[in-house]
């Protein structure tokens, strides 16, 4: 597949970084950033942009939750790479400081994506809003959309559509729900209802279908596609940057730096935390679930190979009906 | 999705026998086979069917290399359940002994499948036509069609589609090459020049595709297609059966016996031996190669790990340039 529109954003530390609270040492990010770089990567999300506070301390809940702009610096100097990618971080709704925000043209970061639920929509393009105000490329990333009413959802869809200053639309597979056939009705529900909106699309894996939903989307003619390194990121995962890069035949790409950085830095991580596909993911995305049980069991040492008895608990079996 | 002629062929001992030499316990055998039984899936195939010599023994290769009707016959009378699956066998071409081979209305097997490559397609043809005499059904797979010159592919469909003897053609994506483009464009070819043959689909998850490739053979209207309980195969494996038991919605189908085959079962034989997608197979697919050096890239626990070094290696970076 080829189209030169196409624009690769890889969100390795962002997504990565909710399975080990983002305590990735400097050396991995700066490698994880050099190897998108020297892909040809288009835009790279160095984490979350949350506010510090008594509770969210830089210690506890690592230094990629909060991107100040000198730690990205650090990362961005470290590279000599001719091509230099688009700098993101992302905004959690209510949990941001504005008032600390540069301008951008005092900033490295290029792009701040809003993630939000529907029912937060008015507050996520406020956000938007106010970053695009000082010079921010944005985004907005509606969460969960498998789970929503569509008549909320498609509301929300149209205030984006009104908002000039939302750049990208995203559709987002929370929960790795979706089948391609799910992929192309929302996409033709996000088109129809915010027509003015480039979209984008992020994936999970939870029923190994990260990779080819995301062909799906470029098939629908979306042109911004979220991946990650060797599919880190919560749960599942997402989808694979190198097994992207390889279905993209844009010279631009070239996938050998990625390869690098899972032999040398994302290998010796597996040993210390998980993600990817496995059979309790492959369930909760089945059911549409928030991956927060699924994640609860996997992380019980007890529990966490007892898909059928996980199958049997979510799926209701034995519970009264409900009317 | 659903569609009343969609069957489901289980080959959980005949393709994860590749992996164990066919060392399976009865046990293990019996409760694949007994979940398939209760899943309602339409086929199970128990192994290949070659035969013995000096050097193909049963001890050293695995009685489901052989597939002796009383084995079988124990494995079918150990199960109560009143849904009863067709039972397959494989054949190899140029490794079966036609001679013993009973009439089918006097052995536990329903159907022959025989694998061949498109070279070997007059000799598979051939003993299609001969197990078709004994009553048998039938099906011709063609291995590694993505590796085969189109016009030979393309004789070999047209000799397909003159054998009545040939009751199914499949497109088996045996070096798991393919995305959904590939999909949809080999079953166009294999329709038209095959145009009276029903098609079926074996996939391989390389890519993480499998599931989804087989997805997009449903939407192309094939209505035979292979899976494997946790997708144990050679390999990356193949499309987990219970995966694809959750995206068709035909009540016929029961997902719960097959999770609970995976938790008693094949989580247990997953500490054994390996399967499943891994960076290094991901590259042999995206190559369209043989797995075979993959497979022993893998087994080699100094180098399984190294998917850069792979990668470099696997696509000739550093050789001279053919011409």
């Amino acid at each position: 597949m080829y189209r030169e529109e196409i624009k690769v954003l890889d969100c390795t530390i962002r997504d990565g970084g909710l399975i080990n609270q983002y305590q990735f040492t400097d050396d991995f990010v700066k490698g994880c950033y050099r190897a998108s770089c020297e892909a040809g990567v288009d835009i790279v999300e160095l984490g979350k942009k949350l506010a510090v506070s008594d509770e969210y301390t830089r210690d506890k809940w690592g230094k990629w939750n909060f991107c100040d702009d000198d730690d990205i610096r650090r990362v961005v100097d470290s590279c000599d790479s001719e091509h230099r990618p688009q700098v993101a971080v992302m905004f959690d709704v209510g949990r941001v400081d504005l008032d600390a925000l540069v301008p951008a043209d005092q900033s490295p970061v290029d792009m701040i994506r809003t993630a939000c639920y529907v029912a937060d929509i008015d507050k996520g393009i406020d956000l938007a809003r106010r970053t695009k105000d000082l010079g921010y490329g944005t985004t907005i990333n509606i969460m969960a959309c498998s789970a929503a009413i569509e008549r909320d959802l498609i509301e929300a869809l149209e205030q984006v559509n009104e908002s000039p200053e939302v750049d990208y639309l995203y559709l987002v597979d929370s929960y790795g729900a979706f089948y391609s056939e799910q992929v192309s009705a929302y996409l033709a529900m996000y088109r129809e209802h915010a027509p003015d909106k480039p979209l984008g699309f992020h994936a999970h894996n939870n029923q190994q279908l990260a990779f080819s939903n995301t062909q799906q989307a470029i098939i629908e003619g979306v042109n911004l596609l979220d991946a990650t390194i060797n599919g880190i990121g919560r749960g599942a995962g997402n989808c694979n940057l190198e097994l992207l890069l390889n279905f993209l035949k844009n010279p631009k790409f070239d996938v050998r730096p990625v390869y690098r950085a899972i032999q040398e830095q994302l290998v010796p991580l597996r040993e210390e935390i998980e993600w990817g596909f496995n059979d309790i993911y492959g369930i909760s995305g089945h059911l549409n679930q928030h991956p927060r049980e699924a994640m609860r069991v996997r992380g019980d040492n007890g529990a966490r190979e007892l898909c059928y008895d996980f199958f049997l608990e979510q799926s209701g079996e034995g519970d009264s009906a409900l009317d």
